[in-house]
């Protein structure tokens, strides 16, 4: 399973990466291949300063070894051996009136003494950002997930939908970080999935995220917009970076345990602003976003 | 001893104000009173948009009532009440020839069941974040911390340097936030220094802080900068935001435990950048920061 998931993510970033080359009609992404000491490397794949794309990463990595210490925490194990394989992006576009984005699928197994698998699951999700909140897209976005859900269990787009916007809350804030997705992981063979059916279904959101993602970039991105909502979009990415800094696990993880720093980092805005206690003026469209972001609704 | 600390950093955060927005010759602190609903309150100054400071706080607060989880935990103890007050500042420079600086004095008391006083210390510091290094600004701000430590205790300043600079660590990029300073905490009485003798301590360095900083604004407020140097300083503002995100104690407790949001974050520089993979060109004057910020150095 660990080389059938690692072909398909190297496949993926490949199609991926094109798909939003041609989104973007300008810049190209640049290529760096690194290699962990402890074992394994990755693939990072950075965009930046594009006519449509400000910044942003299409990163896959395959790592192994003894267990790091943080991770033995995080999952509460003994000493052990491991192998992690993921796709992790995140696109920040230029525009304030085209959603950031950001997806990841991961494929995760633990080794006994003798090297037999004990344990293996699969993780990901993929979610929104917008600055300025476009219901048609919040809906399409949604749509696409739920459809490619629907096609594996009934129960998956409720629940993985439900777990997104629990997982990207922004505590400190009382809001979400964006308008949700999906998001499921531990993902296990079980009576009703076996890992077979696990790897066709994130397979299925993983080739589901360009439909989900590039028509709403091909309405928004010639849309004019002011200084003022530029302003806005860049208030807004801090709290994109609060949240990647302060609560995910993903980003923490990494820092902790000695990643790639510039390619945990990709997922960082360019440019972003602080400005102190900013409120939005009362019934404005950004106003109209933060209540969405305070109670997270349902799409679809 | 607790009315007497919050005395001194009241009229401490008057005296701060008051010789910051002499500097800056512009702008005025605006102030913002606000309540802990567990208990006390702070009164919030901030700044924006002036001649000499881009962003910046002085805040006081002082907090009381039963131990907060994160507390206990970063205590190791069980239910008590407890005290707290303290100034907290950090001023972001409009220029990057015009160094960031961070300075926090602080009390803290512990009381048994019958409101006696169990366990009490005061904690501190201040640090300095240049953009481009002007050795004679680390010098002077060094030699002022040296002078106010050397009145107390000649181990003081080497000890209080040394734990400045461990403090202020980036683990994550391997260098440090700044070029250092003081940091100090759990000061409790000793057979050589009482409350009283730390509580003099404290507030000569408190004192000192002006002297320390306003001559170094003074200095380089007026300097010719290109964008290409501003870029570069909102490329350092984002490793100030790593810090305090994903290092800073204080800053990380107080999003922990309800702190006042709007409070705690005004240290976030106001425009920031994050670019993929960025190094300075070799023998550059930036490049040149970045070694003494990978290997700390002595300044006086």
């Amino acid at each position: 399973m660990k080389n059938k998931f690692y072909q398909y993510i190297q496949t993926l970033q490949d199609q991926i990466c094109k798909g939003l080359e041609i989104a973007d009609g300008q810049a190209k992404f640049r290529e760096d291949i690194w290699t962990r000491p402890e074992g394994g490397g990755g693939r990072t794949r950075v965009i930046e300063n594009g006519e449509v794309i400000e910044k942003g990463g299409v990163n896959i990595s395959a790592v192994h070894g003894k267990l790091p210490e943080a991770m033995r925490q995080l999952f509460n194990v003994g000493e052990a051996d491991f192998f992690a394989c993921g796709l992790s992006l995140v696109i920040h576009p230029k525009s304030p009136m085209t959603p950031t984005v950001h997806a990841n699928w991961r494929y995760f197994e633990m080794y006994d003494d003798n090297g037999n698998v004990i344990n293996s699951w699969f993780g990901g999700g993929q979610d929104l950002t917008p600055y300025y909140l476009f219901e048609d897209d919040a809906k399409h976005f949604h749509q696409t997930c739920k459809t490619a859900c629907d096609k594996h269990d009934l129960n998956f787009y409720p629940k993985f939908k439900k777990q997104c916007d629990t997982y990207f809350w922004n505590a400190h804030r009382n809001e979400a970080r964006g308008i949700g997705g999906l998001f499921f992981d531990y993902c296990k063979a079980t009576d009703s999935m076996s890992m077979e059916n696990w790897f066709n279904f994130v397979s299925e959101i993983g080739n589901s995220f360009l439909e989900a993602y590039v028509p709403i970039v091909e309405k928004r991105k010639d849309l004019a917009y002011t200084p003022e909502q530029r302003t806005w979009q860049e208030i807004r990415r801090g709290r994109y970076v609060e949240f990647n800094l302060v609560h995910d696990k993903g980003t923490l993880f990494g820092l902790k345990t000695n990643g790639r720093i510039e390619s945990i980092l990709m997922s960082l805005p360019p440019h972003v602003q602080w400005h102190y206690d900013h409120h939005p003026k009362a019934g404005s469209e950004e106003e109209k976003l933060l209540q969405v972001l305070e109670n997270p609704i349902d799409w679809v």
